[in-house]
């Protein structure tokens, strides 16, 4: 294929980097919807079960015995992976194909895609979806379905065929492709996703262990995200710094405000900021 | 039956207070498991749906024609309704009864069951359980299997046929009976309740609405309890606000402690404390 065919997903031999929840899940999610499905695996107990269960054709921890097949490469590991695989590409891929990824901030990631050389297609990509328990064992193919997938343009890499694979790959996993620019994206998942997990962190760290035996409903679902791995969180803090601070001055601020009301026994002005949050939240959430 | 025949379950006949969520949850756990299930209920539409439904036998909004009957008296209302009835009860109800709650503080509650005449037998109760969605639309039989139930010792006023009333109706709807003292559930439930709503709040609070469409499952599941309806948590609020204020000091600490690991980009305490909190959480929490 050249850069000038419509990209067809269904010819397209699609190369997963990394097979963990979101790879191996959108691997399952393709199968059969694509040519053929590869993976570079560094892990040989993973890679040995995505072959033997027939989750890909072809796995390897050598990228130059994978790559050089693939029409697209989707990079879905950690963030600093991903940026070091970004580097490291032009070496292993002679070829020319779509680059996307599934990092859950663009900002650095765009720009790391902005230096490969010419003849790579790339575009940010990030799935609104997951859980706190990553690795295959707990992918499954309907992770995607109805999620949104965010799509990053890399400035001054506006390629068709790229929107046309990303788009056709969205569609394929039944999520909802949606732009947003990589600035946008990383200020609206600070709030939405980054300090979150920082605030069930925190809440998490100030229970006692005395607290074990009454722990409930409530508790579980606000800290649940404390229990997501801090090799996936490191690489999002570190690149998303900034954002992630403005996102938590904000928090404490609302939080000074119950906290200020509730000393007072301001019982009125309680409510009123309760109120707020419950309509607020039933506007954000469509359930 | 008097205070020193043991009591049964199946034989007596259980007035709830207030058929909500919980009350009306009660109401479906114990159907069959005692002699007779009346309800207390101010919403006519309400008591219409619980009577067409089956939920009991017998539903009224005038207490003095359902009280009169009852064996125990399980007060499921808001907060600061269950003082207000506990003021009320003894114009109702002229016998011998055994008086359980549910509500999610406990200090106040007992305190005023403490001021009962003599002839009732008061305890108090917590189980563990909920959705932020109330109301008896949402009640469900299965609500309380494998909750915690904690039960509250009324000061000066133990009773043997209370208790055996309590952990029989525990047994009957599948929950696990905890004992703990008034003092030390309120602290504990200040940390794993009353914060976790605070802070979903405070997080909905500082979530500007162009985040919605990108709302995923991490946010939805930190700041769910933020729909829990001000009506319910105002009373709680009121009657433990020194230990939510303290636990949202401890809170606030191990905010700044993230944040300020974070804004020095001092890697290795963030990749501490992240794993201490996932850690802890696995301890607070089997799944």
């Amino acid at each position: 294929m050249n850069e000038e065919d419509g990209f067809s997903l269904q010819n397209a031999r699609v190369a997963v980097i990394g097979l963990g929840l979101m790879g191996g899940s959108l691997a399952m999610a393709l199968k059969g919807k694509c040519a053929e499905l590869l993976a570079v695996v560094r892990n040989p107990t993973t890679r040995e079960q995505a072959l033997s269960q027939g989750v890909v054709s072809q796995a390897d921890s050598d990228p130059s015995r994978i790559l050089p097949q693939a029409d697209v490469i989707v990079l879905s590991t950690p963030i600093p992976a991903i940026l070091d695989w970004l580097e490291r590409l032009p070496q292993y891929a002679p070829q020319s194909c779509v680059v996307l990824d599934m990092g859950s901030t663009k900002q650095a990631i765009v720009e790391a895609m902005a230096r490969l050389p010419e003849r790579f297609l790339p575009l940010g990509g990030h799935p609104i979806c997951g859980k706190e328990r990553l690795s295959l064992e707990n992918a499954e193919p309907d992770l995607y379905r109805n999620a949104p997938f965010v799509l990053t343009p890399v400035p001054h890499r506006q390629s068709a065929r790229a929107s046309q694979a990303a788009f056709q790959i969205i569609q394929a996993i039944g999520a909802n492709p949606i732009w947003i620019d990589a600035a946008a994206h990383d200020r609206i998942l600070a709030a939405t996703s980054h300090l979150p997990f920082l605030i069930a962190c925190a809440l998490t760290l100030a229970t006692p262990s005395e607290c074990a035996p009454l722990v409930g409903p409530g508790f579980r679902s606000t800290s649940r995200l404390a229990s997501t791995p801090a090799s996936m969180m490191l690489g999002i803090l570190q690149t998303n710094r900034q954002n992630i601070l403005d996102a938590l001055a904000r928090f404490r601020e609302n939080v000074s405000q119950l906290e200020d009301a509730l000393r007072r026994g301001d019982e009125e002005r309680v409510q009123t900021l309760l109120d707020e949050a419950r309509s607020r939240r039933d506007r954000l959430i469509e359930e």
